[in-house]
């Protein structure tokens, strides 16, 4: 919490329950870290990361489900709701499959809040053609293809503090990253505010969080210098 | 639905999932019928009719969550949450358990809605503690035992039409209704407003219902024969 | 019960709990007929009819603990698992998924009875490959497309009672059913004895297997007249 | 699993998963350990130990359904179930509440393998009316009533590694503890054969282990000199 500035909280899909949920808002309350919804395949046991085919309407009624019963949580204690950022799978399948992308941003619509997703997918066409607000993000705990698509976690490779540091540089400046072939990707978050992403469930995730925030700041301070 | 002045729609807890509530919501506000939240034990197997002995901290954060969760779909059709009305062995417990009454009434209040109850048990005294509009309501196709309290459906018979026909016009016009041993009482409902809660998963759900109606708006039509 | 030879019970996947799976065993057991395992994607929201990306490690844990918990109601009862037979999208993947197929196949092997499956498809050939026996089954009451493949419950039209008997019989005598868009398909079960599957969630189930009963019985009796 | 001589494996009541138990099973085998059943109240939010007031049937055939579940990962490894042991909230309550203590019983005796329990309760006669081999066990981890009966977890202290250490020695050498507040209990062990338990959940439960290990081999080869 204390390292960083947004948090993405389970809604009880892929995981998180009642009290875990509450418990988490009040932590992130306690931070000022903002909160956004993270709702994910209910599937716990497989945390949301694998497809799991719904239908439009089951997609729709299960993201209002869960953002509803995170709200709940925020409204207790006094807090907005900052941003949805959907899970696992769900994301991955949002980035180019046109029909579960649109029945997520038609849920996401009723919250009047921002998205958080990936620059040039159907994440940003999506928020654009319901006048979503949209926050670019980038992710480097795992990986993208060379065509620039992310991959999900099973198909990834966590990569470890050290890289995550390296590429987090790179990318804050150039807004280039490697894939997962090495090939140089742009992630068209370039000369724009963006939000970073990384996973709490990795085992090394506080040295993860640790190395991206270093070099963020780093970058920061070298770029805009003067800005507090 | 076309018999019902208000529905307890179920929140995932007991019952429900997000595509049964978000077309129960729908068919509610086809009808005009009110709508009130319906959380239950989460306890799908049992239907949320079994003793969960949630810690406070359970019992509240998992009525905000379902709650909040049924709220989403009420703020999608546009309509107002109508009133909180724990469902089985919640409300059962309710009655008598200062904690989990407690528990529950302290998550009620976060949503500035009033919520139906007993009269004279815990459920009427705790919703005044928290300053909590209170709407009393009796039963009439499970029992009471001779001293008033509320029998759970799994120890209690289901009475037949018929019986609920009677029952109710006794109760409309007395405030009175036979225990489950036939001892008359007083179930505290006597010359004030009150809603009647009917079982919609017994198998006479429909008779039962057209019983009761025909005799409230017979009794209505007896005592208040200007009242549209 | 009366109208079937041998049951497929849902173990608790995509329906299904442990009272539930007892008492159809019980009930079987009262009407002589045979109890098969029919395991299913843990997905009770969905029924098991939305893809759901196991592992091929998830799939084959999956299937042994559900078949495995079958087993201890069987067991009780004194009855003989009788076969394994994949529900719903499960079924339907392992067609053509070799890689679903396969880590159903391997489960399915350890508990060493048959299974039932569609033939040239890879459950016969899976089968083969695992040395489990293998007892052809074809559909009545939804469709396939025109190259035989047996389409979900979700993507069918359910066919009407009279429909059902029509194509049962032509089944039973030829082999041959009309696919979704009336192209006759040899299913590839002429000649052989088969096993025939009826939903029994659907609305005329009871009037589905009436149908389906009689045809089978009046071919058996033209084809067989001497058969008891 | 190299400190343990038996594991209790969750069979995805309280805990668990297909994939988790096949996993669990692998490595109770690579260590030699043996592999007792750990059903449990069926509420993973809880992990069991909340109060679940299943009735006599939902108990038996919840216990069928666990055990059942977890023999098929047995029988594919080529294991024995070792015996039964149930968890959490389910074994306190069958130490003293009959109806549940009779329902469990019941279910045991299906699977014809010895039950863990603790003497002088309901566990111990309750086995032995129904001709089930009864294991003693104690506790070291958690505490006992001065009347000697065993708190649940959550309404415990948990014990260091030092305490457990040095309650396991006397517990081992004279089959007496220090109840909760501190009165010296008879738990009934002593100069038999018994077996301790301790949890895996526990923040320091290697330590713990380790600790109760090291007690139960001193005092084994201070009393038992040569046995191996």
């Amino acid at each position: 919490m204390p390292m960083i500035d947004a948090a993405n909280i389970a809604c009880g899909g892929h995981a998180g329950d009642p009290v875990i949920m509450r418990r988490t808002v009040a932590l992130a309350k306690e931070f000022g870290v903002k909160v956004g919804a993270h709702p994910g395949f209910p599937d716990k046991a497989g945390f949301g990361r694998r497809v799991l085919a719904m239908t439009a309407e089951q997609a729709y009624a299960e993201m209002l489900f869960q953002v509803g019963a995170l709200k709940a949580f925020l409204d207790e204690a006094g807090l907005p709701l900052n941003h949805i950022k959907p899970h696992g799978m769900w994301y991955i399948m949002m980035q180019n499959d046109h029909k579960v992308n649109d029945a997520a941003m038609r849920a996401i619509k009723q919250f009047n809040v921002p998205v958080y997703g990936l620059p040039n997918t159907l994440h940003q066409s999506g928020a654009q053609k319901y006048g979503i607000p949209f926050i670019p993000e980038a992710f480097v705990d795992v990986n993208y293809t060379a065509d620039g698509v992310l991959m999900g976690v099973p198909g990834s490779r966590q990569m470890s503090p050290k890289e995550i540091y390296e590429v987090t540089k790179g990318l804050a400046r150039d807004g280039i990253l490697p894939a997962v072939d090495h090939t140089p990707v742009d992630v068209g978050v370039k000369g724009k505010p963006f939000t970073l992403c990384l996973h709490s469930d990795f085992k090394s995730c506080r040295e993860n969080l640790a190395a991206a925030r270093r070099a963020v700041d780093e970058v920061n301070a070298e770029l805009y210098p003067n800005t507090p």
